[in-house]
């Protein structure tokens, strides 16, 4: 069984994925395909390398992701096939597969060189399912691509870690459905520098001193009933391991989200200091 | 062939359902995953149990529904499994299966217990796919949980009837895609009471005699085309047997819709009234 | 296999999908059931036609293509069950698939006579599934239809080819996720009125003198970073081979679309003039 997942920012109004999902069936046997998102920001690639990056490890192995975030092939930027961490990820080197992966190495990156092969007016999409098609037969990637040992970085947003260690400096990388605002500090990255030192977590004028272990992890729910502690601000580790600042019970179209209520946008800094 | 239906409050741009498909692939053998609904307002366990009470006898014996809307588990919020007509509901003990079953008795409800045994980061969905995995290996729901008798009640929200029987008060319960105004007031209920006498509708200061039985349901359509009658309001009983309100071919972006044009709201009254 | 595609105005909140993919698992074995859109603009015949026509062809032969738009059965309205193209299409007779066929001849059409032979109050849905049942069971269309000759025309919007072949006179017919406008100027119509003649893409006060192959195909692109055409607006036949007016890198949110920058609105024209 062939399991093929689909990130792109198609929306779902129009037919594109749908005629993505009916060229997949025409090509490769009986495939089970999942949407990852369809709304993806148009041409926002680190937001597709968040999607990707927080669901990817969820999949079996052997698993293949088509990312269609601005995906034309253009002089600078080729279309590219990665085999990493056993799954398989096709699309344009943008910088969606850099900011994926990070500093670690892929087992395999080809530039995909097998344009000529097919009919003249040939989309991206075209190309990728026949990609798809050769992977899902057990094909090599070499043998519809060039291997490459680079891929290409933009829109770098990594969290900085201070001299001294006294501070990690990072920024929200995507805002969610309940207005959740995730940063790019992993927990891994906080543990190793914390060493279990007290810690302050802030951003614009506002300060958290805690990291909940759960959404309704908060302290004296004995004494009080969780309702009253609707409104408040939290910080935790999300399922994928990123420090996200949220509002418990949250609901960005009523009672307001982190992003509406702490005024926390894209790109903007969280900062955690060390307090000792 | 395992069929399981997600209903959720997780949107489509996050990657939230991807990850949740990707956790039940993993788990689960080709598993036929249908999506009811992730776009349920957020944390409404009542628009919740409506979608599913709308959809859930569509599937087969043996179909497994997800429902991830208020998920969280808490000190007074257990995790739930429920058979009832041969099919079966895991979700969070939050009155969006009390509000489903209403007084009916259902096959078995168990709390869930096996959290446990799962790594401690496990989320309530890692808990429902560890659950639905279960069943669909045709295990007992004795052996992940442990039998409860009662379900928590909240946000009663049932049509009343006047002890003379003289008239049936029933609220708006959800409001669909065409806007039109779906109550609780069952054709179940209405059949019984009314006994055939004749009967008026009533909700503001607007007043209908008659149910349709299907939208273009018109007097006098012999006499005038049909687009004469675009715009009118009508009431019938939808496919579930719920008493709806409608706009014949309203659209709430354009033309407007039983909820913009007769100011009809979220938990409105409207009221059947007997004439004799 | 059995391969369903739908295509409806029923929206992604309802329970509505998830209730018609309910039905179709309970009475057809093992079907993969393609979303095409669900968010057709409510009772929009010529949307829903353009997202069939602009995807079928992905599909392979024998594909059951079900429409639920503006589907409800009248007294002037018929189902109607279609083979074309070695596809089935189910709808009503309300224009869709005159518009999508446009002249030519189908392998066979039907009015859909098995309503008595349903429940009294099965709903156009419970037929489509019961004629795509049938189908998919190898059963012939005269069983559950009586053949008919002619599709009903509605919406006529059709591109003018003056009598001198000096211009070609067409209209936007759809505006997609990016803000592009897909007019309704096929390629081949383009290029048996052109015969390789030059010409001028012309609406509201716009001018366009060529027409691109790809997005991003602009002139002088190695002197410039393809940076500097971002806004740029651009004519090119999509993949449909309907003539579009694009914007490049457009994005409706933020920096604008053809649709809200050239201010073009569904149904306004855009003419090509041929200059010699």
């Amino acid at each position: 069984m062939s399991i093929i997942t689909l990130t792109t920012d198609f929306g779902l109004k129009d037919h594109f994925v749908g005629a993505l999902k009916g060229k997949l069936i025409s090509t490769i046997e009986n495939p089970t395909i999942v949407d990852i998102s369809h709304d993806i920001d148009l041409f926002n690639t680190l937001e597709a390398s968040y999607c990707i990056a927080a669901s990817y490890n969820n999949f079996p192995k052997g698993t293949i992701h088509i990312i269609g975030v601005d995906s034309e092939k253009t002089q600078n930027t080729q279309h590219i096939a990665m085999q990493w961490e056993d799954q398989y990820f096709i699309c344009a080197d943008n910088g969606i597969l850099s900011s994926l992966i990070q500093k670690k190495i892929p087992q395999k990156v080809v530039a995909i060189t097998i344009h000529d092969r097919l009919q003249e007016e040939a989309t991206p999409m075209n190309v990728f399912v026949a990609v798809a098609s050769h992977i899902t037969r057990g094909g090599l990637l070499n043998v519809i691509g060039k291997e490459i040992n680079e891929l290409k970085v933009v829109n770098e947003l990594t969290p900085i870690v201070s001299n001294d260690a006294s501070f990690i400096k990072g920024s929200i990388i995507y805002i969610d459905q309940f207005g959740n605002c995730v940063t790019n500090i992993s927990k891994k990255i906080f543990e190793e520098v914390a060493i279990k030192r007290p810690y302050t977590i802030s951003f614009h004028n506002k300060k958290l001193e805690r990291i909940h272990r759960y959404y309704s992890d908060f302290k004296n729910i004995d004494k009080y009933s969780l309702k009253t502690f609707e409104g408040n601000a939290l910080a935790l580790f999300n399922e994928n391991g990123y420090l996200e600042i949220a509002i418990y019970k949250s609901n960005p179209k009523t009672v307001g989200s982190a992003s509406t209520l702490l005024g926390l946008k894209f790109r903007d800094v969280v900062t955690i200091t060390f307090n000792e």
